[in-house]
């Protein structure tokens, strides 16, 4: 096992950082489900590398070829499977690397879990490349759910000791969120976000790294999906989370600071809520669970936070070992690499989320074809 | 799906609070291994109820039945089915809460969820008392892992805002958490134990709950296991920790720490280790990864951390709404419950990373079947 | 892995022959659906032994003690296990056998895949024992499916040389099928009937035994069902049809026929049937694809035919080699076995037709919840 | 759900006959194997249309383009991604049968699983042409297994009513196999073979077809591997098996013959087998079981059975239903269709019968690793 993941939605990652492409196979998908070039082409780019100080250099078009499961716009509901063409691929600059395995990377790791017979090259398929075709998944997944009414978001809440400014867990501004993508750096607070931006230029001066959280959050997702245990929505969106490289960790709702409170002022007490016309539902006063309870939805926003190391891939010079000479040898990574990959996870985030929320609806038995939906 | 989990083991749940029994079906493991009915008694005693004064005076003796799977106190490799009858259940104190959702619980999304067929009383499938089959499959696989040099350990890293002592990354004290296992309170500092315990008998005075966090640590666990992407070990643990219900946050090796470091200081830097004989070995001078790279095991000590919120069922009055009457109405939740469930959830925890450990090492291809080990 | 099964129905079985008892774990049924215990019962005791001449004279009650799942007479939506207590066990009828393995049966191959470790006591979890529960998840199967007015029947095709009555594929005769269900022996032609349990008397007078061929069939099940490749129905089916032990081939629609005929004549022509109130629907005009084309249900009547091989316990004087002095020896297999095990076999199939059916509906999205449907 | 499937080796399938692509994601495969590509084409070659009389006009060179998972012409263990391009795609041919579905192809079912949005150009992902990636993936395993001393080889059993030599069963003959295999036509007996392909021609001159039966025997297969019920050999085969468009039938061993003998002549007795060097091992003296006891082989060759259905695309005229007029309407398949798909077939289940094998092999903590191999 290793790239592939689902009950409903199966989804197969493949690829290496220097092979010939990355690419996903999505099984289960529904059918008739608009294929949102746009949305897709958005995404893509927000996490395409090339495009900003604090990313690699190496530019590639991340332009995915649908080879199946697109007919007319719309999903087949047969298999999806894109690729995504390695262009700018320099592996001369990793080849003196094959001894020398880099700190923070899968390099060691790699050689003794495939008794060295797998493709070191840029990290091959432990590169942080293979977010792509996991980002795409996620946007495909992020329209079928938006045709529903459900809206996938992240900003960056810190880069460092930097926070952006803070989200109502109950009431997320969905219009500042938006606003927050669109920029390209995608933080509430503008003023922190040039804060932000001033801690990666400086990392990247002295030739190192930082890391940050980001938080998503997802509205609209009905009550009553998902599933106890290991079949919750908490559990199935971390194992998609912690596939992303560079996951230290995560939290949902209030997370870590819920051990600091006491349990009357942790739990959300349902209420009711009277609409315009009169009808009242019931909804939590308070969202410290982050959308769930028992691993099934709430009705209320769910919501992450996930940190993400400082890109181990640094130009300053490293201590490792030569795994040919059995020596200590010095290191500085060449390459090209982000000072911060903190801002590209984000879509990719927002994209793991979509794609388990999407997996849990389809299981519960209680996805609207798009047969039955209203015309658009 | 729902209570399942697994590659290569496989592990179904069932039960519910007040129904017949809970227990669970593991399928998958390996013949010939030691069933240890010691360890298994020993961490079945560390979850159950009733014992101590942060305990729920529910009384359950928990002695798993085992249906299948053992024969002359050996596993036959096929399915292991155990069940642990419920005794003590006093369904009386709970019916008048079936209209009645108590917060924090998922007495609401369960109702949802099962268009209200699901057994309400005492939480159901959904009550904490559905980690005993957990604790119990986990207690299995690490005395599996035991014969094999791995030992996985956990401590109480803290109560509300008091922490232990911390623990060693790179060179965990193995005798002092093993100390601390058996003193019931598994804590490294007995005076950080004892402000705890404090912590927790004020709340329970204020008819309240407290939170807190988990370390677990495995050592020994060979390195080259695991898999990329969603089979990494991080995926893996995260996919269980988080079906244990009252988990808000997890985090591996630095965590959250890791994001107000620079790469420079977060990498772990590969180094050589010489040993007694004089031979060498490649290890890594820190262990801010907390054991894995790239989902994979790298020889350091794996570490977690887990946020277990403060129990939602206190005595405290307490807002809801009556599902009947579509009114507000003020809650006592009068049952029997934990003013903190943090010590009860360590074996349990413990459990959970070795069987995600064992499930792993398996389907590796690298597991040492019984056979093949030398006699005990 | 080895004993669970399925995408949105998940069945984990456990067991073995002489342990404490067998059961079964079904995880993912709907929620608020009927138990049906009398069908549950008529089911278990087509299966159970000791009720017939052609039966072992092991005696069984066989009553599933349902453990979790099930609460006012309706299924929760969580999971449901049920054991079924091991009573009647003469473990040292076996006892000489374990070095003398049973020829036509597992042994051998369980020795080795176990590395002797497993329970060889009544061939332990190889058992035909080990159907009992997967009957048992196939009568809760049934109850479900036929509230929505799909029906599962089988019958006995053949017994040896000795065929029944042929079955019209495209409108079966349900009638007839019942009846032959209550006739204890379900053949529709009685006479046939006859005739089998004269082969079967003659076989068990020579202490030795007979197999045949069961057919399945499921009517009403709606069409558009299923998924492509390993998906189909027919995949599905057969994994499961071919965990039932003895089962030596599996044939849907023409089946093995087909290959003698032309495309022209095997073809089944769609055609326009006109309902008693004008309207018209598509069918087709044959039933040589047995219900399914691409994997996907057609509409038709859904037939398969299951050939099981003649009991391999016989009390016939057979060769075999002694494990322990690698000689040559005779056995005489004493315990108590059925000289043909097709009848008991046939709830069993229509079961695992029934757990392949309602898995499949369940991953179509397509299924109409309890809720949903009219009162009864 | 759908195109996927797998324990270890994990197999996500994807394409449509007119699509831009059919191909294939192995994930699991064991790293460092030797990446057979000469055996690949051939495999390829069997398969692929267009060569010769009996076969569809279609021409595809079907050269597999490896995207992944293959580095020095060996596998990395991380997942390998290969494509096939379509290039010769009429869709024309197909436009006009959109509303009139051809009999005995998964026209109508696709439609209504997928309401309406599936490709239904060729087929789509229903046509025949995605065995490629099938057989492509069967090859990668046979290379595999190859390495082990496990062959795996198939004839053409019988084409309607004209019958191959049989084969035997306890010691096939690999080289009489092998022969087959290069001539193009594989059976044993060639003359048989000229009155087989006798039989197709006659049916492509009128514009009809015919079907067969497929014998596929894989021997070198090491004992004690398989698990028992579900994860057992044939329901791991019988799902793979299944999964290949116009299969009917499977029977393993004696099949549906064995319910026309009597326990004691159907059963295998174990017998002593003394080698050269005086050594002396059990095996089984008869081959009635297929190559499993309970699942799980027995070190017999593995027998397997298949009915093929005729090629439901014939070009004689057939009643179908217009979907448009719903008036009934005759209906000529023009485009290019194999009078006979059986030899085409044979590769594919050739390789659908090493993938399961490998999949348990894999399964079984008992594959040695290619690092662990005398060097080639």
């Amino acid at each position: 096992m290793a790239s592939y993941w689902g009950q409903q939605l199966h989804i197969s990652i493949f690829g290496e950082s220097h092979g010939r492409s990355v690419g996903v196979v999505i099984d289960g998908l529904p059918p008739g489900e608009i294929y949102d070039e746009d949305l897709i082409r958005t995404q893509m780019a927000r996490r395409a590398p090339g495009r900003h100080d604090w990313s690699t250099a190496r530019t590639e078009a991340d332009v995915p070829e649908v080879q199946s499961g697109v007919f007319r716009q719309r999903t087949t509901g047969t298999p999806l499977a894109a690729l995504i063409t390695n262009r700018d691929t320099r592996s001369q600059d990793y080849e003196d690397l094959a001894a020398l395995p880099r700190p923070g990377h899968a390099d060691l790791t790699g050689l003794m879990r495939y008794d060295g017979a797998n493709d070191p090259r840029g990290g091959g398929h432990f590169s942080g490349r293979l977010t792509a075709p996991l980002c795409y998944a996620g946007a495909v997944a992020i329209a079928i759910l938006k045709r529903r009414g459900v809206s996938v978001h992240a900003h960056i809440a810190s880069i460092a000791a930097v926070s952006d400014a803070s989200l109502d867990s109950v009431a997320p501004d969905l219009t500042a969120l938006a606003a927050a993508a669109r920029r390209g750096f995608p933080v509430l607070d503008p003023d922190a976000g040039e804060r932000m931006l001033a801690v990666i230029a400086a990392a990247k001066t002295d030739l190192d790294s930082v890391g940050g959280v980001v938080e998503v959050v997802a509205t609209g997702f009905p009550p009553g999906i998902g599933d106890p245990m290991m079949g919750g929505l908490e559990p199935r969106i971390a194992s998609l989370i912690y596939a992303v490289p560079a996951v230290k960790g995560l939290e949902f709702g209030a997370g870590f600071g819920a051990t600091l409170r006491r349990g009357s002022e942790n739990n959300d007490p349902p209420v009711l809520l009277t609409a315009g016309d009169g009808s009242r539902r019931i909804r939590l006063a308070s969202n410290h669970g982050g959308g769930a309870d028992g691993g099934i939805s709430n009705g209320m926003p769910l919501i992450c936070r996930v940190a993400i190391k400082p890109t181990p891939s640094i130009g300053k010079t490293q201590r490792t070992v030569n795994l040919e000479s059995l020596q200590p040898e010095e290191l500085v990574v060449r390459g090209r690499h982000d000072p911060c990959i903190v801002p590209r996870a984000v879509p990719v985030l927002e994209g793991a989320v979509a794609i388990a929320l999407l997996d849990s609806w389809l299981a519960s038995g209680r996805f609207v074809r798009s047969a039955d939906l209203p015309a658009e």
